[in-house]
């Protein structure tokens, strides 16, 4: 099944989409699509509607973040080996977790914006986990018992915040705009094998990363397990869980950074695609 | 104007508390303490009540965290000079940034659980801001502006989680129950100068810590100018500000910590305190 959230920034409408591939309302059976209803209970209350006596939606509307009201957007760092090396970093003993600001998240399609004075902003493709019942201390063999789905993230970053000015990551990571997600959450029973996923990110239309989840360093299970050791995850929390090599921070023989007019285009196999245009910071 | 939310956990009412020292509730007024009702405007229309004839709320209820819905939960690190000192770690240059989890906001006098296994659990005693308004790019001379009001935190943080496991401090930051808040949120024309607060904290009875937020490093209006460059803050979102010495890991000829029966007493001049008992954990 994937769930989505159409519409205009702020006005977003839980959705659906069936296996044509056509969009159809959800507004009459859920307010949204939040934390409470992605448990194991609401999935299958949602499973077992006849999708094609849902109401059709017309046109190509925006699509939100599939996710609203989310407690918390957490994320994984250096989680494939290939890219920890691009990075200059040793390969983790146990995950790298850092925070991204939940006011990051917007829509897989809306600009991007360049911070005011940035000029180290990047892209990180990732597969997001999204949480569907409340886990605490859960062991591995139980972790994935407590996803709900699977989401595409691009995990926008500005590395002069990250890495240079101070303190932790979280610095760079949750500027507005640098949590692209969707365009759908897909249930873990329609992902099958979470660890078997391409994935790839474009710049202005060059292939930049290009890389498997079946090569992360910690996978789904284990990130679910350790988190759940150092904090509760909520239904509705989101971790993004990692990129591979090809960011700009590892270009040689310079890093290569995102200006306005750039345009990103990634995607994970099952879990849809995203474009993304840059454009300058303006004060609102 | 003291605002708070009284009540058993989770099912918390929107209260203030008069001149004379009594909760009144404001469950007619307005829905909780959240963002929504801490911007200029909704403060007003609070500070226009007739106190005297709101309900009175019998008996001493538990004190929930004064705010609801918090989005984001920000914390500064190293924020007093000795502090770093006794932290082995230099003095700033900028802000140190880092995220506690929402999911560990509690009430001022629930218990603290130490988490599984943990052997460095440890208190700080902490000015937390709330924001009232929008923030994004705003200067220090308008940052004020932003605030609603100012909270007492413990900011209660695993050293080994912190410090020792890799990637960054939100891994002992947000812990469950780390994030004891209130009893009040203090609105900041009530708090007046708040860059002149005496702030404490007692174990068992004993003063850990003294300290005064005249000797931050960075004040109040530096910090919200400042994140507001990395992220939105938006109503009713937290940022702790940095701890005064006498920190557990900083103990000499050894570093002290918590264990299931000690008692954490603290308070901040105008903020009110709190009380805490630390348990064991246990699988729920």
């Amino acid at each position: 099944m994937k769930l989505l959230r159409y519409g205009p920034q702020g006005q977003e409408k839980p959705g659906l989409v069936g296996d044509d591939g056509i969009i159809r309302d959800l507004s009459g059976v859920v307010p949204d699509i939040t934390g409470a209803v992605l448990s194991p209970e609401g999935l299958a209350k949602l499973a077992a509607l006849d999708v094609a006596s849902l109401p059709l939606v017309e046109g190509t509307p925006r699509h939100g973040a599939p996710v609203a009201g989310v407690s918390k957007f957490i994320a994984i760092g250096l989680n494939f080996s290939d890219h920890a090396a691009e990075s200059n970093l040793p390969i983790p003993a146990e995950p790298v977790v850092f925070a991204k600001a939940t006011s990051c998240i917007q829509g897989p399609n809306d600009n991007v914006v360049i911070p005011r004075g940035s000029t180290k902003t990047d892209w990180e493709v990732e597969l997001g986990i999204v949480i569907g019942s409340r886990a605490s201390y859960v062991e591995e063999d139980e972790a994935l018992a407590h996803v709900a789905g699977y989401v595409l993230i691009n995990d926008v970053s500005e590395r002069e915040y990250q890495i240079e000015r101070g303190g932790t990551w979280d610095k760079g990571k949750g500027c507005d705009t640098f949590g692209p997600i969707g365009p759908w959450l897909v249930t873990a029973d329609e992902v099958g094998d979470v660890q078997a996923l391409g994935m790839w990110l474009d710049v202005n239309g060059k292939r930049m990363q290009t890389g498997n989840t079946a090569t992360m360093i910690f996978d789904v299970k284990t990130i679910v397990s350790y988190l759940s050791r150092f904090m509760t995850l909520l239904p509705g929390d989101i971790i993004t869980t990692g990129t591979p090599p090809g960011v700009g921070l590892g270009m040689k023989p310079e890093p290569v950074y995102l200006k306005a007019g750039d345009v990103m285009t990634l995607g994970i196999d099952k879990l849809g695609r995203q474009q993304q245009t840059c454009i300058a910071w303006e004060k609102k």
